[in-house]
């Protein structure tokens, strides 16, 4: 068993806010964050996948297609967007980084089985600033 | 003369759209960084002053006094806001990362004259990404 | 279960010596770490969390709160001190970076159970260099 | 139990490419990394090992040696090489990074029990890029 | 005036040797980069620009543009290439990063010139390795 | 006329204070860089040096002799050591990474000039933190 990862980024803006809370709580509890005019970052998203190397290749996965795959299905809806407006997979949702971890995990993993038979999606880490981050295995 | 260097960061939304043009020729123009819900990055912020060490100190500035420089007159109105919204230094300009280091400039160089007066502010050097960045030598 | 990291620094001047050894055996094992006039360096303490997020928030552990509670409880010990000499809690212990690691661990459990109810101290990362670091999972 | 980590870097040539199919059949799986006069890349390899701290040292490893022991037995051999040509442990294999993983592996598991009994080889990783990178725990 | 920077990277094999010098003189001068069978690199190239920012934009010159066009004109060329063997215009020439600078020089300046007529290419700064690099402003 | 450098480091201990001033007046400067137990830095030595590339070899200097070089002359008296009692070219002087600078240079620059005659020694970089660094380039 290879762990091969690859690293994607997509830049976009958010806002932490609940809507069943007044905007004083909002304040009260994610600070600056909650501003309602929205803030960014330069997100780094790291796609974890495991498996035994094809003998044929040498690869558990081939990170073009991997890379591909991300683009495509992931980053194309998150890059230069508004995670709170724009993105449907989370609309209703806290726009955390846990919580995109969480939806990516719904997209990528039966992708990956698809044009991977042999591989597995096992960890998706998410940095949203390089001291904050957070890593996701499924369950 | 000894050039010394401190850095801070700035997590921020932008968009990039000329209001005297059509919302075709924006798109056109400035693709997705017009997205009309915002987009963000964490900015970094590399602010160089020069000048001769002070011989009680060993000090060109104090660095320490510098970094609580930056952070009060120019991070506290950049940081988690909206730059063509929040930031009063920004309205009515483009909100490029050039317009940033020009408009801060004009910030920092005074505050830094009157706590160093045998210093100067030397450069600005903001990254938008870690492949984008800008520099910008006060002319 | 989502987990949750925070990263700080702190630097620190320390050197490597056994006190039941000679001078002799201390350079011999330890090398220049044991240069009686201490070094130091730029370390990096990764903190990692587990937990389920919180339906409210998003959040397995609020980053900001975390943060403070790591500069409180163990940056302020570490940071700008001498690790052998100014740190209560590593006296009569070994300077090196896995027992860092445990001390830091037993100060760091009890206070995020305290803050974080549902969450649960996972991992510490200590960077002593780009090039060497440890981490500790508590047991 | 603590993981303790170095960090060591080679560059190397290479080329992808299955001496059982056709140019073709190469290009069209492997695309420019089939480049038939190679390419390069400047690999980062880091080597986790794991062990109880030795108490005289505060060490599960001395981390000089296994920067030693990784040079001398692993890096020497690839370090301004070409992985397909002049490696001979991976003579007849593909040069993947996956490869290398597990070849390195079965080079450093014994050697490091030997220089430390306590200890354990825990984990090979191997950065390509900075976005690609593989993880090999033995097994 | 405003520099305006953007980095691209391309992987590529190459050796150092100077064929009007015996086997040993190349060997005792380049030492293992004269390995005859190539080693490699992953090389970063930033490509800085200077001028004054356009007022109906903000920019000194479009970012997406100055990155299509590094990626045409000289990363197709060098990427996943030898630079000894595969890219025309180091035939003949020291595959050394000095080389590389000199001659993407004259390809990207007239280039620059004409996506932006306001703006001229300032440096370029190459890292062969994260410790080895080169800058080269055109004269 | 192409620019060529070379990053180095070393980890020393060092404390800020002015042996001309009270206690007091040294906590007030100086901070906790004061602290009479010392703090310490893993150093980065950037050294760059400028001249036009040999037609042999295309170097502008052989940096495998320059990093030799710098690690004979300069590394090995500030590595694992003392800046402030351990280092013959910082007594009496503030240990600040403004005086390492200036007294690197008197060091290097004729070492430079004796190993390459067409080149000279043109920047000295040093980072004492990520955040914080010094440039001198000799006046």
């Amino acid at each position: 068993m290879i762990y091969v990862s690859r690293k994607e980024h997509f830049n976009a803006a958010h806002k932490l806010y609940n809507p069943n809370w007044s905007e004083e709580k909002n304040k009260e509890v994610f600070g600056p964050c909650a501003n309602s005019n929205w803030h960014g970052h330069n997100f780094e998203l790291i796609v974890t996948v495991k498996g035994a190397p094809d003998p044929d290749t040498g690869f558990v996965i081939d990170l073009k297609k991997l890379s591909k795959l991300i683009r495509e299905k992931v980053i194309e809806k998150l890059d230069h967007k508004n995670l709170n407006l724009d993105v449907d997979f989370m609309f209703g949702k806290m726009a955390s980084t846990e919580t995109i971890a969480m939806e990516v995990w719904k997209i990528l993993d039966p992708e990956i089985k698809a044009i991977a038979p042999n591989a597995k999606l096992h960890c998706l880490k998410i940095y949203e600033t390089p001291r904050n981050y957070v890593e996701y295995y499924g369950e």
